[in-house]
């Protein structure tokens, strides 16, 4: 593990901070191969219930690292192979997120940029100071966040995501609220604390139960309203078989606290 | 029909009123039986062009029926086939309200939770009174709302589906509304005329375009944009050969109101 | 070019205005054919970067031409072949919208009814003036909207898309915001100008970049997460190897505007 991500734990959350505040926390080839080597050792890290991502310095995360692509150009074909593997692990980085068991909350403040924001809307949820803001500004410069826009587009508004898209526009907290990409508004000397509080809410859950609905929750999302209905059906009786499950039942019917682990 | 699900049909208007206060009208087996049965008598009761699904006593539904499901426990499988075949059941009866030609509209008052949240999703249309929460908390006794999120997921923004099923977290009436889970909130008093207004509106139009109407509007949903109007295309057309249609287009064009019968 | 749609064209920028106010700008036989012969046109105009539609006289556009195709109904199939083939026209017309290059943004005023709400849910972007209203109330005349419902149901939350489709009920223009049915209100006095800032802004981006980006947007939304990652990963590849994005990016770091021509 590098300095350029810290990771601390405490009460079964792991807080990652990302370290690099001189390029804005840019998704350089370091940055995102220490948040995948995070990310795979969540996915087996089973005191951990929840996961915060944050960034060190004046912003959240800028997106890629455009000095390192720049250099990338050398290459005999251009960057062509470099920018097919650039994108195809970050990707996988994003996708990480939404395959580990816990819940994974983006504690944004400063600016959230391209794949920056991206990694906001690619997070389970999103705690937000007042003062952050978010774009997808690549068109700016002449490169389309085409990337981004997976995870964007399947958070906001499908017009709205074309406007932050195609005009490089940014939206400031409150719209980002209003439009579904982040859960919670909170001043920026509370932000911190709102977002440990939200991932200690879900870290208080039975761990089991939280892991089999985060699974089934992003595997119905691309079903057919039948299909998802057969499956979550059958998710939901396993999860009625769990001994845990059987315990936080009886302890409902009976009036007192469930007695797990 | 039983006692434990009542129905009242007026001027065109079927209002199914769910009478298990005691349970805070709990999806039981009998409960479920009972709804299955009269959607199944909807389905052809041509008579009958909207309907109304409320619910008796201090809340509109609180879900599964959690003594049922632990008794079930008793058998020699742990209840392995009781669950399925029960979420099954209920998978039936919740996608049995969008296949009926009749639009569907929950009036809900008190708390609509788990499963009871799960109607208000899978209904067509939703009133609610400015008193209503809504929560899919099976997370705090360690059952995850899987099959709950299927309908939810498809009716409010990702972020807020997660958030509400990950941290069991309630939400207000108005909430419920700018989320998109309901369509309007009134005063409490006012909630069953709402209703039936709404409900009336609906079954004062011309009741074979709204039952070839509803069901384009779930199978489009699932399509391809291009499949879509491939689909759409072809229903219009025949919408436009109903005589009743013709009728319609002829007093609209003659300024007179349509002589439908 | 007929003067049933009018083109101008300034500063990189095509401003579309259908004028037959007589009809509030239905979308009869005529205007559909010269709709397309335009977009035809603009699918290869390379120095147009964005496109207005607008429509003159009291209302943005009223839903298709209703004397025309009662007319149709003395065929002697009823009309069937003729309504086909209309509504295929019209779907074609409506996703040739997507198909461009160039983003297209609806600037809506008065009303948007029926084929002409769907024209502004087909639009990448729209623009309203305070007084706007919309609505697919075809159900009122016993003709759902259908087709509309494709294009509408992909813009705002679906309780909401089915109840104006069933009830036949006006949003007005704020409402429309709040839902994602347009990107912004303006007083009717600056609707234009409005309109043609927000198109000014994109075509001063790369237009190659808007091209790029722009059919990724809706090819990815029609695909699993992994797909549409596998696929826009390679179009951001692609994107990366413009001289222009080269260009771009090198100004970014230099910090000086990019020297595109």
């Amino acid at each position: 593990m590098t300095d350029i991500l810290m990771r601390a734990d405490q009460g079964g959350v792991a807080t990652l901070t990302m370290n690099a505040p001189g390029t804005l926390n840019a998704l350089s080839e370091d940055m995102l191969t220490a948040l995948q080597s995070e990310f795979d050792a969540l996915m087996h890290a089973e005191g951990i219930k929840a996961v915060v991502i944050r960034g060190e310095g004046k912003a959240f995360c800028a997106g890629h690292n455009l000095r390192e692509m720049t250099a990338a150009r050398q290459a005999p074909d251009g960057g062509r192979a470099y920018f097919n593997a650039l994108f195809a692990q970050c990707a996988r980085m994003m996708t990480s997120i939404r395959r580990l068991p816990q819940p994974v909350i983006a504690e944004v403040h400063g600016i959230a940029t391209a794949a920056g924001c991206q990694m906001v809307a690619s997070c389970d949820m999103a705690v937000a100071a007042d003062t952050a803001r978010f774009g997808v500004n690549g068109v700016n410069i002449g490169l389309f966040c085409s990337t981004p826009m997976v995870a964007l587009s399947r958070n906001i508004p499908r017009k709205k995501a074309f406007e932050m898209l195609t005009t490089g526009t940014f939206i400031d907290a409150p719209e980002a609220e209003r439009l579904g990409l982040v859960n919670r508004v909170v001043a920026e000397a509370d932000l911190s604390e709102a977002a440990q509080t939200l991932a200690q809410t879900v870290a208080s859950k039975l761990a089991v139960a939280v892991k089999i609905g985060k699974e089934a929750f992003y595997e119905q999302a691309e079903m057919t309203v039948d299909a998802a209905y057969a499956y979550t059906g059958r998710v939901m009786a396993e999860n009625m078989l769990h001994r845990d499950t059987e315990e936080g039942i009886a302890a409902f019917l009976e009036k007192r606290p469930p007695n797990w682990d």
